[in-house]
């Protein structure tokens, strides 16, 4: 017999695992997490950073990042005042355990081949 | 100035981390790595273990993972054949390299909490 793959109301059981995946497979993410390993870093510092990615979507993300209590954001009342983020210790733990993962990709991944030419 | 974030052909540039939790993150792939860290399996032992999974996904799957090297496909000619899979090295060193995650994972990720009830 199958093992039984959902629970009683019909859902699939939670995986931490899958949703540890789930949550680092969102983009920008896991750059965040590696620029703020760095150190404290102002919204603007973290928006250069990652070139690419408009203010919007960075502030979205980094609401997000800061609900699931991987960064932290704080407000300092200079004038004019600026927001700062850091990693929490979700944050930094979650970084440290990639480290083994990051190897065996940097070992194992290779970018795909260009399809070959079709001159022969 | 924001730092490049495309190649000169406009292309993002091939990141062997994302790369890796993109493979990861694919229906299947987690739980087929899992199951065949306990040796090899036959096809209908994985069809089994895996419940939910129709023949063609499952037969699917394991090719892209066979192409991927993560597993080696082994057909024995006994009669009637059989088809049996195993992990690679490579395979066996994702699952070993998934170890500081899967600890993170089940240490800080819960799962969602339902939706407050309206009776109050």
């Amino acid at each position: 017999m199958a093992r039984p793959k959902k629970t009683e109301d019909g859902a699939a059981p939670f995986c931490p695992v899958k949703a540890t995946l789930y949550l680092l497979g969102r983009k920008w993410t896991l750059l965040l997490i590696m620029e703020l390993m760095g150190g404290v870093k102002r919204f603007n510092e973290l928006s250069h950073a990652l070139g690419g990615v408009n203010s919007r979507t960075l502030r979205e993300r980094l609401r997000i990042m800061e609900k699931e209590q991987l960064v932290s954001r704080r407000v300092v009342s200079h004038i004019p005042p600026w927001v700062e983020y850091s990693l929490t210790p979700k944050g930094r733990a979650l970084f440290k355990a990639m480290d083994d993962l990051s190897h065996w990709g940097r070992r194992w991944m290779k970018p795909p081949r260009p399809a070959a030419g079709k001159s022969r």
